[in-house]
């Protein structure tokens, strides 16, 4: 539990690091599936302030905090869908990083244009669809995870971000880090994407190139990496 | 006093740090009502000379210089309007903050695209009009205040925020340092609605999702954040 | 001299720490006109390898090296035209900075879009008409600086740059530490000016507003500024 | 060979440091022909983890690891094809650099705008046809050095880079330093190319100035630089 804490401390520092937010946007949380809990930053608490003490330890079965005397972040309910439906989560990324918003909130998804995207991401990152004003009016948080949900179709592997229609992107991974590093790829992604499409509207890579680099990286072939967390 | 000398130095050191102006543009102020003064940065001193002796306090209702040797900012008489104008604001912060001027160059308001810009502005950040000849002529920076009054058009709250048309934005807000962070806000929502618009000219949000983030932040039914200040 | 030299050390220094240029492109020269030479950075010497012993001194009249062992920039004689041509340069600066590059190779002007661009430059920043083939050939830098002085048409003060048309800014001012900020100003105007036309291709301040700002920095009635050095 | 492994371990170590790519993407090589070897990073290790222990000696003849513990980056065919087609390369960097994998994602060369280009390069820098179906599934990182070799025509010292189609940069100098400095100006000239074509989509420069530019530091009558290894 106190790795758990330290890891999800540092990879919320890591945003701002990061370019991916100001101020006290964005939040990074973990979880521990034994202990039936994830840990998440403080709503409104700016990134330097943070410590292990101000994080908040929430039940992923109630959403009741267990941990922590400050409030969790307000989009804490949305990181808690996502752990109820996809067990193979084990953290989660959200940030306000300048182009993956430009594409949420030009309401289109980050489109594959190239192997940089396919070494991480196999497919496009798609955008939700716009919240109901009853959605919005109640559960606000908890149906911005309804609509990822609606959007992922049960599949969260395969693409591990989604953008949240006219707010953000959300990432995640198999631990609060490496859903921090996804981050950090989908904003390069994004970025990559704006220039690309400035010098063609229509720009689209061919699908076999796609298919080989997410391959080598990525399923029971993949001969990428060295360490064995990269598989 | 002292204290309000060392926010408001504070708050001018971070405007280079932030990357919202160079050389010595952009001016932070901020007030002490009982005394009826504002405390201004000097006019033409690079951020990194400035020191406390080095600010200048100028009476509210007069426009008189009652502290430090040096001239205000130029800017002073800008920031003046606004303090008589509406006694709620504590600090102003002006810049050059290059997504921002842009929008103040084209004239265009920078609009709602998403619930980034909605978390702090209720509304789009308004672009002013054209000066006059005549107010250029005379009195170019009350008068400069004076436009900005007739766009804000007696509401300083709901948008703490205003572009000055081919010139760039003046933010303000409870404090010094407050003004300085809806300044980075305001930056940082004009580089994502530029790239936003970029990908589609005609986006915007639904306008019950603008609502809901906006009240989940601010009014009587806010739940965000765990600091006294954040409300 | 050995002030001189220091400056124009300092001056070449802050060139990479701007973000100006990368490896080694770029130089500042400095003036020391009872001398009758100036002293500007070697050529192809990486901005961290430079020292004061590294700098190289030449005569303005002739163009002979009479101080330092190295060559001096390949732009060197295009320093020295502009000295020749206008006693009140003391420094002058060359970058490949990528905005006002990016305005020279598209061979526009970078246009007065607002107050930003006018508290520096009395008017649009000049882009150089072509090179001939003959002026090419030879005595290329040279000519490079003849190009310019047509553009300026004798008149180097109310806007202190220009664009050598394909290749890129050059600014001067009173010292090299002056036309070093001038840089540094000319980069951030043309930034804005890209950002600006993205927004609106025909964007233009009301004259009277320009008029205003120029004359508040600079001539007889200039109120900005505390410091003798600007005025 | 000591030498080589710091050398490549430096040049590595830069990639992120120059803002050229973030997390693991991106590596550098260096040749010893004597030993008829080459030294790259290993495959999905951070750079702040990299030594020269984690390093990975190579046969340029066999694509034999020779060295090293790990498995090379799973570009490492991609260099070797290089490193066999061309003698006279003694370093080649691979990035992700933002503006440089925008041009491969659109297919296009980044075509000569100006002087910042042709400084270095005489000529566009090519992109190269799409791989085929079958080029994709066996030998993938080999045949991308094939229809690189088949862009460059026999031909790579004029212009030291190319673009992989969708995929990014490769860029290669006398030694790995060298190479990675060509990366750097590779995504320098990108950069400024996207700000230029978004002023004028048919900018182009006179033949002339290009050449001028080009041999004034490049060929038998150069006259740029003091130091020996710049020529």
């Amino acid at each position: 539990m106190r790795d758990l804490l330290r890891e999800v401390l540092e990879a919320n520092r890591r945003i701002p690091a990061a370019g991916l937010a100001t101020l006290t946007w964005g939040n990074v949380s973990g979880v521990d599936r034994g202990a039936g809990v994830y840990v998440i930053k403080p709503s409104g608490v700016p990134y330097h302030e943070l410590d292990v003490e101000s994080l908040v330890t929430v039940e992923i079965e109630t959403g009741r905090v267990v941990g922590g005397s400050l409030r969790p972040s307000v989009d804490s309910e949305t990181h808690r869908v996502l752990y109820q439906a996809f067990p193979s989560i084990g953290g989660i990324t959200h940030t306000h990083s300048t182009s993956a918003v430009a594409f949420a909130q030009a309401r289109r998804d980050i489109p594959v244009l190239g192997t940089t995207h396919a070494d991480t991401f196999d497919g496009p990152i798609r955008c939700t669809r716009d919240l109901t004003p009853a959605e919005c009016e109640r559960d606000y948080e908890r149906n911005t995870g309804v609509a990822i949900l609606d959007t992922l179709d049960g599949e969260c592997d395969a693409v591990p971000a989604v953008l949240a229609a006219s707010h953000g992107p959300f990432t995640w991974g198999a631990t609060a880090m490496a859903s921090l590093e996804t981050a950090i790829v989908c904003e390069a992604v994004a970025e990559i994407a704006l220039r690309t499409l400035s010098l063609d509207p229509s720009a689209a890579p061919p699908a076999h190139l796609i298919r080989r680099h997410h391959t080598r990286k990525h399923g029971p072939d993949a001969y990428y990496g060295n360490l064995s967390e990269r598989g």
